[in-house]
């Protein structure tokens, strides 16, 4: 097994080479990629077998299932590489210029972060995605997945090795880390010099690990506890829709809603529609109905589970939504700053004041109006791709795309100005 | 004293009453403040008194001047804040925008941080400069100097709430640290969802602490090794002339350049010039000479002192300068990856194929073509300010103004999408 060190040393080896890559040899490596994984369906399914039979009664079933590739998912990663390919070079924008009075010309321009490493958990489709995006971003990635698909991405990483070799491109361009002990982690958290970013992807434990211990420059993604405030000017008809859809159309990620607040003056016609449409009537058509959990005001007018004093602070991630009452739009943009982790916020409102005042003072990655939170995701916000929601403010805020894989530098052209 | 802890507290309360400033509201604030700074210009100046006799004998002459203030500096200060409010507002721009095929209109939006915190060391107007900065890009300031000028910028700070308070703003948006031991700096690096980016301005081992300890998001500023290159082809003249400015024209600072390399092919003619212009015109001038720190290809052509093994290495911020030559632009590009620390390097050619090389291979902030590397400051770059140079890849890369001290959110507006 090769130490991290030894790969964290080629990773800044291979950051050299990086130069002579120009946005057609990119992509050109990147079909490549996709080809090969294609082509190394069989060693991939395998070894994927391998770790799922060693995962068998050590996970739980659900992450059993995030394990599990098939044809179909192999050739799913392959095409997310392709869609790569196909989106503009984040690489050599101008995103500013100016001309001084000294005749300088300044030009800030969006260039390559060096080394990326990705720290994840048990999906293997992980490894091509985050292959992909830093590769396209001019970077050297450093994959560290979890060792219950380390056999897996170890596959799909020769895979990917060998497309780019086909393509003429250095494989070292493409990290695995071998050693998937908590050791590995830690020592990218401390890769000073080496590391220029680091991105966790996975639960709240691991990036509450790598804000803790990370002394490399390191972005937070990630946890959701979500709100959609139904505000007394509200289209209900809408505004049980949206409930429904960010609360219920998929409850295990980041975007779906964990909290309503319901304003006052509507909550006596709301609840009893919410409570039928998200319990009785789901039940009724065999689908998992969305346990409700009650504030007093709420409870007054519904039935439905007390809230215990931790239901407005945990993110659920099940069918099991915290509601509340409150009497203003002030009082709900209260409540949110208090509790939310600042991930996604929506209001529903037909009046424009309450909307405008809600967009300026949540303060969150992304804040919505009269739409669902599930929304928050970079293939839905235009972005082409997504390498994770950062719930930071610095660098990146919201879905991660290309862009926010890049650094910039300044370029100064004069004819030999002096100060 | 009051307590950091009870400081945080305020300045997290003080960022709800934010929401409510717009851009006369600050403009007005920030003219206030420095009516304010001149009006108390002899309690400033009478605090100033105390730390400077408080501290002589202590620091070191540079860094006492550094702590004198004079009615002058208190109405530089001033001016200062003025040119801070005749800039353009950087919250609220947008940054993109896009119509979604399902109607969704998506904003990202320039947004206020929230609560920034600086750490700093012994030069008062850095309190000010700061607490102006902050104030325009929407975010309540903590500020945190150094012991030596506690009184001062204490001082400094009752004025400037003061201003606040006349023109009718919340004077709690500016918060100064009371205590000046190392404990109130640890408390800032961990006060985890009370202060949204925490910038340390100073030396070496302040930042350093920082980068080890912060648990809050913290940008790197500061130490530059700073190289300049002179090619085969570059008009030794202009070289001559920005090798000099770059060294000599304000040592102290970290634009200021450290490293010399001479391609050899010039070499033989470009050194004896050197060491002239550097060493013995200078001093013939009763100008500080400085001293050449030779590698050995360049102690073969004029006298030096024989570089030592640190010497390529060492960020002097004096009147040294370490010389080495090389063979080719690809080595001076391999030189500047090992030794720089990629604040500001440059390289003086009349090829344009050296010239477009450099600037792609070499991974620093700010990339000079025929110019010193003293022009990397906020101001020359045309940002109307600065609040130091970040020298680390995430969010901001060299000088940062007004745009680098805010975040982004993303406004999601609809009329009832679900996904």
């Amino acid at each position: 097994m090769r130490t991290t060190e030894e790969i964290l040393a080629r990773a800044v080896a291979a950051k050299a080479r990086l130069g002579a890559l120009d946005t057609e040899a990119k992509n050109r490596a990147l079909l490549a990629m996709a080809d090969a994984l294609v082509a190394h369906k069989q060693p991939i399914l395998a070894a994927n077998a391998e770790d799922l039979t060693a995962a068998e009664g050590k996970i739980s079933v659900v992450m059993l299932d995030r394990l599990r590739l098939t044809e179909a998912r192999i050739e799913g990663m392959a095409e997310g590489i392709r869609e790569v390919a196909a989106l503009p070079d984040p690489v050599g924008e101008t995103l500013m210029r100016t001309e001084r009075p000294n005749g300088l010309v300044i030009e800030r321009r969006s260039s390559p972060m060096g080394v990326i490493a990705i720290i994840y958990e048990s999906r293997p489709n992980v490894t091509s995605d985050a292959a992909a995006l830093c590769l396209k971003a001019g970077s050297v990635c450093v994959l560290r997945g979890g060792k219950e698909a380390h056999r897996s991405a170890a596959a799909i990483v020769d895979a990917l090795r060998e497309g780019l070799a086909q393509a003429g491109i250095d494989p070292e361009l493409i990290q695995l880390v071998e050693d998937t002990s908590r050791a590995s982690a830690q020592a990218l958290m401390h890769a000073e010099g080496q590391i220029d970013l680091l991105i966790p992807r996975g639960g709240a434990g691991l990036i509450r690990a790598c804000v803790q211990e990370a002394t490399v420059p390191c972005i937070q993604t990630g946890t959701g506890i979500c709100h959609v405030y139904v505000d007394a000017s509200a289209d209900l008809d809408m505004a049980l829709r949206i409930v429904e859809n960010a609360k219920t159309s998929r409850p295990s990620v980041c975007n779906a809603e964990e909290v309503l607040l319901v304003h006052s003056a509507v909550a006596e016609r709301f609840l009893p529609r919410l409570r039928e449409t998200l319990t009785d009537a789901r039940a009724a058509a065999g689908k998992p109905p969305v346990e409700l959990r009650l504030d007093p005001r709420a409870a007054a007018i519904i039935p439905g589970t007390p809230a215990g004093p931790a239901d407005f602070d945990t993110e659920f991630l099940d069918y099991i939504l915290a509601v509340a009452v409150v009497d203003s739009v002030e009082e709900a943009i209260a409540h949110i700053d208090t509790h939310s982790t600042h991930h996604s916020d929506a209001i529903v409102t037909a009046d424009p004041a309450a909307a405008e005042r809600f967009c300026r003072e949540v303060d969150s990655a992304a804040v919505y109006v009269n739409a669902s939170t599930r929304f928050t995701d970079g293939g839905e916000f235009g972005l082409g791709c997504e390498m994770g929601i950062s719930t930071q403010k610095l660098h990146a805020r919201g879905p991660m795309g290309l862009r926010e894989l890049c650094t910039w530098k300044t370029l100064v052209t004069g004819n030999g100005q002096i100060r």
